[in-house]
């Protein structure tokens, strides 16, 4: 796989995939009695999006919303913070939707409980002729995830079309696996994920997913291997919770411990930081880098609320050299 | 129409209906940026319901509920107003979901722009052997409206097959006709509400809804008198905006002048509360003070926020008195 | 009645009497839903005085409270505004409780509902010789109101004396009636002021009071003559509602109408500001000067929340000299 | 002691006590600077009804209340719940008043501080003849506190003949002693309380207060032996803080330790949380159960804001299945 | 004046000018007394061109920002609502500030006091070389405002330089006089502003500003001609502000009435959304359309907080062709 | 060096310097995204004032404040907990300005971010004779900070004049370094204060900065000795972080060991609770007495939020005898 250079194209990477409405009741009270819920906007791809453009990458995100304040309400905040949302696909017909998801924030026992009322969501109708034709092309990378594909029959084939339009434009393709079991089973997304995973070259997979879809167990790098063996792709990254990440590409392997955290604030899109630093890392041909970025993003997600990371990228570079937790001034 | 007496049913009034999440932006702001969202519960059939508690009328409601913390939080609202909510239908299936509609209130020449997201929600796929055979008997009036039979083709069905139910069981049934234009068309709605029409005791039906369904027109008694004349119910009270409210039955017609308002907290809901007061004083067999306290409770509706009218009997019964906007110390 | 010049005396204005946490349900929502309350502190006497203080009058207040977070957090607002609270008289017992009222916002046709929780609290169980002996002599004048003879028979034995006192230091005493219906009949009332207005220099006095407890009627020029007239008062000022305020003394009688208001937050707190600026004048010997500042800064009291007026002379000059609505930038 | 079968009684749990509003600084704030209070809704009674409401079980609470806003936002917040509040004895003198809590929330080593404002509430005036006489006759269980005693001498009498009534009606009285040293001292309780303890039939106990009121020492099981061997009662629980709870019965003895909690976001409530477990449990006949789902529910209260456990019972039971904190979707 | 066409340039309007932090209290409190803040994003032309592009014009605003979090604030505000902020000025001196400006809101007699904190921000240090050369050639339109050019030397400079190279672009240029009381006074403006009106293609001025600064008196057309008479301009708004707004240009003049407000949310910034609707018509070689459209932006911004007109294209031409407040469901 | 003793003068502490507003994001959300603002009071020395106000100390604070919303703003807070602020320097020239300082709250590994915008604040412009010449001589002590003396050259004159006035009216001087790295370099602080120890009575000190201004390494008690051997104050107090606090004057040197702290709200302004604690044993002749009260003070300070201390002196003794985290009740 040859990166295409930065000159070479107007976008470092593009992404595609679903972003909802998140809706969330404040101050850890409970959906069941809230009287008003917190607003943010998140999805895998364009939080990943979002924390790529606070790296300085050329990013870009597209998606196919409904044209109204819901719809426009997740475009607006995506392009906020420095995503190109250019090439968004408006649904003009009144019953169109917005996903939306809802959270249950808990700490133990309970945990984070997510409703998804995303069924029926506006891209969930894509049809392949709304995409642009030229619109991979633009991009170094092209970075979709595992999601995309359960949402519905359209959207899987979009899926496909598009890493195969990469293939023939020479963008490279990463994909993070992201099973969501209340989406499909694992049979289901093994037989879809599986012919997807051949036209991948940058592989982001929970160790957990790996054991799951593919019956693949093992430390990171063992399950690393595997993948890169059966699949072909130039790089493999397996993130393994408390033990960190790993990763594996033709120069060999590497691993970042996660960092020690005092207190969590929200966990949520921590995972979507991560492949953003590792993105950055492996389109600048240092994989060992990505990880201590990936790292270092996965942990200031944790310290702010919602699915973004809104960390510049000075910020993410005193985390990356070990930056405390004392007082500025 | 006999109105069975008070010691004869567990039950004044039974209600069945869509309730929804209302989702509105705080303080005069917009859907499209806002960061939170006042969250309340609202559907016309509950309101009502619960403007009949607040007077001290045995009231239920039941309905098609997700069991998720989206739907008990509606069911959770209802009860807590003192209407009993114990006939629900809960649906257990993972994607069942409940009706939202999102609220951009605005002044002016803006208005007040309503966005369902209510399409496929847990009530529409209601099944006939979901209602437990003797629900209807119970009740001396059952009260419904014309929003239901929009929702779905079971939706209709159910709202038929109720209103047969209480032909059989000697229950009473009203009916606010509540044409939604975002729901079907007038040709729709004129379809399967004229056969409904015939099984009516007390119609409710706003002037302009007379005119866009059935073609009736001139002020409020001329239609109320019109819609006796065709569909033969006992009472026809139809509502007329800034001209107030103006009924007919048996004993001749009367009418009611709106309040004069200083300011307005929230419209929504205005509508709901004046039924309930209409339907209580026709239980109590006058039809002018139903009027009367019909009007004074859409008054009060308008001085709070949310869907639902939160006034006790006293201050409803302070209001129709001619109450003033005075400090009392 | 001579006034004690400016330099002979610490104060100008000495005030005594409950002052009360005040809740409220925000944005126009019912006490009966709320999830929050706003919290504020008012007392008719220590609105009073605040609004002397932010005028530049050397102005105290004292009270009775408990020594806990409520007590302190009234006494902490007054003082924050500049009134001297150091004569403040603590309850260390367990048991002793700070006043409360809770306040129901509404419209019209609704009003607004105060409900007093203020039954045995802390002043009500006040001694005389808990008030330092010199106390009332520290000031030019002393200003009390009707409401504290209503809160307990400690409390009313406590008024007659420091009035007694006031005498007998030449303080000079002003006194609001304000008539509370919740707190005594207006046979109680006119039984315990009338022996107390016998003591008053500066009478204050709604007309409606006027008319309840001493059948006096008539426009406020005749009934502030015939309060003078039975009780021989230096001065008596009375307000008419929308007609505005009318005053006579020894000088003759004048009058002020109301500002016209195109929105009113919080009218509470009004008549307050109103006595704060008549009192004002009266010290200055320009009652009718008094009438157009109490006047004025009744106006501004009814554009911000709570009970306090918290506007600069200068903003209170800018109202008398007739300011605008639109914007200073 | 037999227990009613559920089929026997309309209600499995009744309870009785006093609820308040408590009033609470948001976000770590500190009562004494509030500009606003959250309000919720607390008494130890109704904190176990709504959590055995919410485990399936049919309860009801009643109690003596204010007919004011106040009144009605802790009935409605309670029938809210599920829990059946039809039995309400409602004051409609308008000096009633609700019982207040205030509460200063803090991490050590400050702790939390609760200021009662309960003095004189309208619970403590009850008289017997407003307790409708077949009321206790309808329930399983009887559950009771030592704070009501503590309340006035109406409620001490109150609560001794409602378990005398429990005993002829052959319905079961559980006990919590829940020794408050703000209400009574340690002798003043003992004497009430262990002529009561002999008509109990589960006694709910922390290990603190059998010291402070009876002197006995020990860990739980010790504890729990010899209030049975004193009082008599079928079964006893002990609460032993971090030791967790012990509980002694016919068939033996038994112990569950606490869950480890990450993050704590309001322990108030959790004692009741506890003993609604526990006494399901009982009813089932199985008391080891009851501590396993005692012990999950207090965890959970741990984890969400207000005295009340807003749980699911599938939530409670995948903490008693040892649930983890993580993220489902 | 030829405009250039559409597709001759890649933006149809460039401004420039200082935009701040607009930080007022909550729900009618002082400053005086807040404990929070509203923050909003609030400059004459960034407002302009927020409004442009919701109207769908391809826009961009450029100013000086400081690289801190309230600088990005600032411009991921803008470039939320689509307006091209690629060209901004980045100031990394640690010392840099953004523009900061307080607001008291308040109705008659109060009005609204408007605190600026902008002395010294960022702007005020731009040098010539820091504007890309070719910007203002990227544009059909280059918008400013004369508050501008009372920011400091250095922007008064950048202003003339940018007007000039217009010239030399063939853009055409609109400006808005705006005169702020609190930066500069009359004589410094008229001295400043007098040479730059010879260089616009479009004004935009008040009525009372013209009488100010230029002594020019008379109803809003007699102003325009006189404007134009005077300076040469192709265009002359005048806002009159009761009176609506008249224009003249080579074809005659035209004007338009003030909409009927029912409700005032906020008004500030309703004279920069008027300006986007002028500017699009005069774009459109339509004045009259321009006023029309303008007209109807400036009343729906009094419905919505905040300096910024958030409403869509479609929801303008509903207020346009005579929208009501009614609700549409 | 002879303490005035407390009946002497007036006054316990006088302390000088800046306070500004204090505008941090709610929620752990960050500036750049933020909607609204916490609004606080923070200053090192009035922190400090407040602390020993709330230990029954008279105190007072004086600054130089624009006679604007914001500079009463910040007056009425410290004067609202019992701290004298009559003698306050007004500055009413219109573009005086208050300083301001934005806060960033993160958690490891991000930290806490200040944003000072305290460039040229009223305070920088003091005149030596704004300053009544006898205010120092009312105090027994004068407390100051290193961080007044970086704000202007005239704000640097007035701390060295106002340490001459101290020396000469016997009044003692307390001094804590506080070096503040974003407002001079240490050469120029060290430059600076060098000069000030010799003139100091009571030095505070953190460890770093002995360090980084003085070169002086090594444990606390080191660091004190060597302060007192350099510049001979009577005591000095270094403050060490986690290793806690040691103090050393003629009797000998002492220390004292942090809390442990479970939950920390808000660190800011911990060091300056702990001064006052400091102080007051100092006063008392304690110096021992001082470091267990300011450690206490310290610790309680992190379990609020805010810069100020808002402790009662009784809770702030229950934490010196060891209070623990439980509930009061």
């Amino acid at each position: 796989m040859e990166i295409p250079a930065i000159f070479d194209r107007p976008l470092d990477v593009l992404t595609f995939g679903e972003t909802m409405l998140r809706l969330s009741a404040p101050n850890h009270g409970r959906l069941e009695e809230a009287v008003n819920l917190d607003v943010r906007v998140g999805g895998s791809e364009s939080n990943t999006a979002v924390a790529l453009a606070r790296l300085g990458l050329k990013t870009a995100w597209f998606s196919r919303l409904p044209d109204n304040p819901l719809g426009r309400r997740i475009e607006n905040e995506i392009r906020r913070w420095g995503v190109d949302t250019s090439r968004m696909i408006w649904d003009e017909t009144p019953d169109s939707r917005a996903g939306l998801y809802f959270l249950d924030f808990g700490a133990a026992p309970r945990g984070i409980d997510v409703y998804y009322d995303r069924k029926d969501a506006t891209i969930t109708r894509i049809a392949l002729d709304e995409i642009e034709p030229d619109t991979i092309a633009q991009a170094r990378l092209l970075h979709l995830s595992g999601i995309t594909s359960a949402l519905s029959p359209q959207c899987a084939e979009a899926v496909r079309a598009m890493m195969h339009a990469a293939k023939a434009a020479q963008t490279a393709v990463s994909f993070d696996v992201n099973y969501r079991a209340k989406l499909w089973t694992p049979q289901e997304a093994k037989a879809e994920l599986e012919t997807l995973l051949l036209l991948v070259d940058v592989l982001l997979c929970p160790q957990s997913d790996a054991e799951t879809l593919f019956g693949i167990t093992g430390d990171g790098v063992t399950v690393a291997k595997e993948m890169r063996a059966r699949y072909g792709m130039a790089a493999a990254i397996i993130t393994c919770g408390g033990d960190g990440a790993m990763a594996c590409d033709d120069r060999g392997d590497c691993a970042a411990k996660p960092f020690a955290l005092t207190q969590i604030v929200d966990r949520v899109g921590a995972g979507d930081a991560f492949n953003a630093g590792v993105l950055m890392g492996w389109l600048e041909g240092d994989l060992e880098k990505g990880l201590r970025y990936g790292t270092a993003m996965a942990a200031l997600k944790h310290t702010m609320p919602g699915d973004l990371l809104l960390s510049t990228r000075a910020e993410i570079e005193r985390a990356v050299a070990g930056g405390s937790g004392g007082i500025r001034r």
